[in-house]
């Protein structure tokens, strides 16, 4: 197997990008097309990588800040666009981006095409709760959706946590405030009546708590809610470490085990930060696409290609595809810049 | 100073609430009425409490699950409606009440009215940061909201946060996907510039981590989100304690720790709960009415009766007239059933 990884995206490119994908094609046994400027990616790599790691040039960089669409229109060389197209060519059988989000998504979309019935593709990732892991999406590819598109993330999501995730009859919530049908707002009220008819193991409205408590195997809502609440978890994650911090500062005994609740805070807060577990995924789009935090180091790089190759091998694409045959897709193509 | 409370309002009650308006009559100095059914009421009062808190007789209780607004309209002795009359005929300054949250709102809009300027009122929230507290609103009043609605919230929140948090100032965001003025979705895009507009420190958008970091005393958004949020916070603080127990569980050491380990989580747990630190107010009806959690002991009870104590004396309500002074509101009354 095959993963192209844009060697220039991301705050710590590319030393860090190349090391974790150095690291990963040792450890999950596959071959890595680094693809950016061959003149700095070079030198880190040594001899003995040569085999396993192979540069692909590509002389442009699209910017965190730039316009994604534009950018991915005018820079035909960029890391970003060559690293797609490598897939879309079938040189390589997935791609790995701690770039500019929108400019990967916009890439995807215009150099893959989207699976068939699929009108929007989403962002998905993994929150922890104490079973496991919850797939949440969309989390910031769609901000304003309709009540279609919540059913085809419904089956994205079902179908990655059925291949992927290994979960039989995944149970499927939709993100609302309530658990009576009642409840929530227009986007979920009508979105409801549409998900009981699907093959899903749907059980209706979950709730904020749900996410993390382990009620459901796959929660869907708009990309807006999801990233709200990405970024939420991340920052309670954080305050809660200040806030230990700052209490045991208050109480001198506590202070013996200061050490250890750090640690063990650091942990939990690494599952909830998805750049360590993994990146996340573009599901709908006609290939295999992991978005890595900007932020990636080398460790969550390579976790972000494992979670690609974890898709390529099993299938995710293809169930994706099953799942939504039929369907025709009418949605705008659209990408949040 | 008198605040009537719901004693029939919630899984608790009326044992944990009549506990809970002694305690606080007590502590604050004020009279507490005690809305609700006499022949259960009185067992609970012992004869030293009968100056500070009497009871007023109501004989209808609407249940959890009652549709709020048809519950009210049928249900004109319920406890919930006859402690909102309390405080439209002058004979309270406040209410409280752990019951059905949407037959509150009913009430406190049928029989209060709306605050000049308000079309929505808002149910607000304060979320913990490692520097105090952060005024979040909407959280679940209303779903679907306007951009003209979060200006109104945006201006309601940080009356509270200066007239109750005493914060000069207060700095206001609006909760986005991303800090940059072109994230967000059609709502917040189009409340950004009538919010530069207005008499407030805003700050412009705001991300999910910011509720939980102290970057803004004030933090808007509808109240399907903010609902979202607000459980997912708790929901996640819990899944916080489970982790740690079995972290704590596979790490011999650790063991030593896990007391003091538990002991700081439930007391940032806590922290999370709106009902420890008392409920919900109720912005932009003509009156101090409090949202306390459902599952109210008596110290959240208490903690609820405090909050309505400190809007009613820091004159909250006035301080949101005169912000919305001049604006006529033309929004329809709605409230979410």
């Amino acid at each position: 197997m095959r993963v192209a990884v844009d060697a220039m995206g991301g705050d710590y490119a590319p030393a860090e990008v190349v090391a974790g994908a150095v690291q990963a094609a040792a450890a999950y046994g596959i071959e890595v097309l680094l693809v950016g400027d061959k003149l700095r990616l070079e030198p880190l790599l040594g001899p003995k990588e040569i085999n396993r790691v192979q540069i692909v040039p590509a002389t442009e960089v699209i910017a965190m800040a730039e316009h994604p669409v534009q950018a991915v229109r005018r820079k035909k060389d960029s890391s970003i666009v060559r690293a797609v197209q490598l897939v879309k060519e079938g040189q390589a059988d997935a791609m790995v981006s701690a770039g500019n989000t929108g400019a990967v998504m916009a890439a995807a979309l215009f150099g893959l095409g989207r699976i068939e019935g699929v009108d929007r593709p989403a962002l998905m990732t993994l929150m922890p709760n104490p079973q496991g892991y919850t797939v949440l999406l969309d989390v910031g590819a769609n901000v304003d959706v309709k009540a279609q598109h919540l059913v085809q993330f419904a089956i994205m999501g079902a179908a990655y946590a059925t291949t992927v995730l290994k979960i039989k009859a995944p149970r499927v919530g939709i993100l609302s405030i309530g658990e009576e049908e009642t409840k929530g707002n227009e986007l979920t009220l009508s979105a409801l009546p549409l998900l009981k008819q699907e093959r899903l193991n749907f059980i209706g409205n979950v709730e904020g708590r749900d996410v993390f408590n382990g009620r459901a195997d796959v929660v869907v809502c708009d990309g807006f809610v999801g990233n709200v609440l990405l970024k939420a978890g991340e920052g309670l994650a954080q305050a809660l470490e200040v806030m230990v911090r700052r209490e045991v500062a208050h109480n001198l005994p506590a202070k013996v085990a200061l050490g250890m609740v750090l640690f063990l805070l650091r942990g939990l807060r690494r599952r909830l930060d998805y750049a360590e577990y993994g990146g996340a995924p573009l599901l709908g789009v006609n290939g295999v696409v992991v978005v890595a935090h900007g932020s990636s180091r080398a460790r969550a790089i390579k976790n972000a290609i494992r979670v690609a190759v974890e898709a390529v091998r099993s299938g995710l694409v293809q169930t994706i595809g099953a799942g939504l045959a039929g369907r025709s897709a009418g949605g705008v193509r659209t990408v949040n810049g």
